[in-house]
């Protein structure tokens, strides 16, 4: 397709989904369940279909030489279709914030302001490989009343088009207009830009994915984003910690999934703490396969195979079995050793000490704190939100996992008497 | 200054304002409180020195030929100076938002998840003019628990200046680190580049003035904007409307202020009223002194002094004694006609049937609407805020008056016993 096309193309999509975005604002809750466990259904239903599209993606996936993992994300099989339906289903059971009144202010003037919670309009969401995602967009931008564009990337085309299309026909009939999901048909990269530039209809940019999509996108726009540049988690063993619970906990947030965003990639571990914790800890992780990286404290104490951390270490996303290790005088240089090198993403500390757990909460500026429990929690699913379109390391708008408040803005609706300012 | 020096001092002023922010999240509510009486104390008792450096602006400005409207803008004097301390007063009186559990989740697996209010961090304030903005914007950051970065007009540098330092001065002592309240000391315009390009210690920038200051603001910063274009505000005449009513809140709306942002701007009349309600009104703001812009329709029923509105006048910000006036068939079409031509800020009907109320609030696309009011109402103090940063027409993170809320964000607080992924 030339540019000029593209370009056509993608100025239609854009005005049709902020059209149709306009009407979804009035569609009723029900309304939308019934379409979303319709989706469900029919997703379920075309199962063939969608695996026989997959595999066109597999098969071109298999002769670029994706990795195992990937092409492993990029696969879909009946129980992960089935998990795309269940995901619609959970958005269903999930109350619809529409319209939910999150105050309300009488003025001594009599004027009535009440502070309503409404779907911010048309969001733009960029992502990369698992096909899943665009039913879960879909699925958390129709409950939340707003228009929803998705691009996907092009190693999973054939796949998302096809869940794309099954989705779409199923709004047929309702009274949610079929403009409300738009999907790029276009594995060109120019197809993103032209997409960055319609600030006039799109008003929320969710690019999900590496972090050099993720600065491409905020580069290139003056439309809001929300994003997600990396997750460089630590796990903090203070010293009140309980060791056995440090141990079962550290393990986890490294080894259980190493490859996620929500994966531990630094301990720190109290001085008072180090020898007795930390050469069962590396041992155990060692068997695992985890490369441990220490600082010379670390390394005083554990002598077998730990390598030489650099400075560059503490600010590394590994996305892997590796993991470098600190040994902190005190709370303070834990605090401090997050808030220089982390990504304001997820951080736990291990302690029996409240005082020093809140400390850390009020100190550690990520989204996601935790006391006592894996940094593996941080996810949209976990907390109860269904599903997620991301997280956010952002300050501003939405922080952690993002799903169905994160897809809402708000508008005062002030109740008057004929009042007129004096 | 040279280039380089004004960025040694800025990058040493974020830095110290990054620094100063981390303690901020631990100031208690009372800390925080005695401090902005004590401000409000000072500013009062500082009134001659004070009104001294006012008068060297207001001196420099007429001799620039600054119109009426912005020399009175400008000026102190001991009633205003006054304000400027009750406002850090009605500060003090309003609840500190950090630390407000804004929500509990307690999920299957025993995680108790805390979403609880935090403050931003770093917050730049670029503005043009008012004085009161410098006092305003240290109360409510100082309360939100955020440091803050001024940046004032040219025009104003003196007075700015003055209160600033009168300011800061009474943080010594205090549990609040001076460098929590920064001023940009130099009238140079470069100074604004380089605070632009502080993302890595600034959170967010509000930037307050005309147009051309906020789309240069956005266009030349990653940081995150929240910014207020312009109010093209409108009042719809619904067919049921209470006429009187409309006069008077019409004429408020037009006549009481015609140069801020929450001014009427362009007044729409449902047919079946023209002819009753217009000739009256009309009548009535000509002899304030409005010039009236018409569709042919008016025009046709007032023949007496309305001139033509053309496409342009739609989407005018006159900011003036000028407005335009539409005769229009229906409720679809004022809706319609909103959100082409408005701005999103705030839009009024009148009328007294409830479901064209309703269809209103949720079809059009605003931070404010009225039923039954004047659009002069949206502002901090009159929606009980304090005092307010600014009005957003953004519609992510904050919208409408922007008070304290709106300087804050939150972080996920989770508490475990132990919990690893399966």
């Amino acid at each position: 397709m030339s540019n000029k096309n593209l370009e056509n193309m993608i100025v239609k999509m854009v005005k049709e989904a902020k059209a149709a975005s306009s009407s979804m604002a009035l569609v009723k809750t029900s309304v939308k369940n019934a379409v979303l466990r319709k989706m469900a259904k029919v997703l379920v239903a075309n199962k063939d279909y969608l695996i026989r599209e997959n595999k066109k993606d597999l098969k071109a996936g298999v002769a670029q030489g994706l990795s195992n993992a990937l092409i492993d994300r990029l696969t879909l099989n009946g129980k992960r279709i089935k998990g795309m339906a269940q995901c619609l289903l959970d958005t269903v059971a999930i109350k619809d914030p529409i319209g939910e009144v999150m105050k309300t202010i009488k003025r001594p003037n009599g004027l009535l302001i009440k502070k309503v919670r409404t779907p911010i309009g048309v969001v733009g969401i960029i992502y990369e490989s698992r096909p899943n995602v665009t039913s879960d967009c879909v699925g958390l931008g129709l409950k939340s009343g707003n228009a929803v564009i998705l691009k996907g990337g092009k190693e999973a085309f054939y796949s998302n088009k096809a869940i794309y299309s099954i989705l779409r026909k199923a709004l047929r009939g309702s009274k949610i207009p079929v403009g409300a999901i738009q999907f790029v048909s276009s594995t060109d990269r120019a197809a993103v830009n032209i997409l960055l530039q319609q600030d006039e209809y799109v008003d929320l940019i969710v690019p999900r994915g590496g972090e050099g999509l993720i600065r491409f996108v905020v580069d290139n726009t003056r439309i809001p984003v929300v994003k997600h540049y990396k997750g460089i988690c630590h796990t903090y063993v203070a010293k009140d910690a309980d060791l056995n619970m440090a141990h079962a906990i550290c393990f986890n947030a490294k080894v259980q999934r190493p490859g996620v965003c929500n994966a531990m990639e630094t301990m720190l571990v109290h001085k008072v703490c180090a020898a007795r914790f930390l050469p069962r800890m590396i041992g155990a992780l060692q068997e695992a396969g985890v490369e441990v990286r220490g600082c010379p404290e670390t390394r005083s104490i554990v002598k077998r195979g730990v390598k030489a951390a650099t400075l560059k270490d503490w600010g590394e996303e590994y996305l892997d079995k590796i993991l470098s290790v600190k040994v902190v005088n005190n709370l303070d240089e834990a605090i401090d050793h997050i808030n220089t090198f982390g990504s304001r993403h997820s951080d736990a500390i291990i302690t029996r000490n409240k005082h020093e757990a809140d400390r850390f909460f009020k100190s550690v500026d990520s989204a996601c704190l935790y006391v006592n429990a894996s940094t593996r929690f941080t996810d949209g699913f976990e907390f109860g939100f269904g599903a997620e379109v991301g997280i956010s390391t952002d300050k501003l708008h939405a922080r952690g996992p993002m799903a169905l408040e994160g897809l809402t803005t708000y508008k005062y609706e002030i109740h008057g008497e004929g009042q007129i300012r004096q």
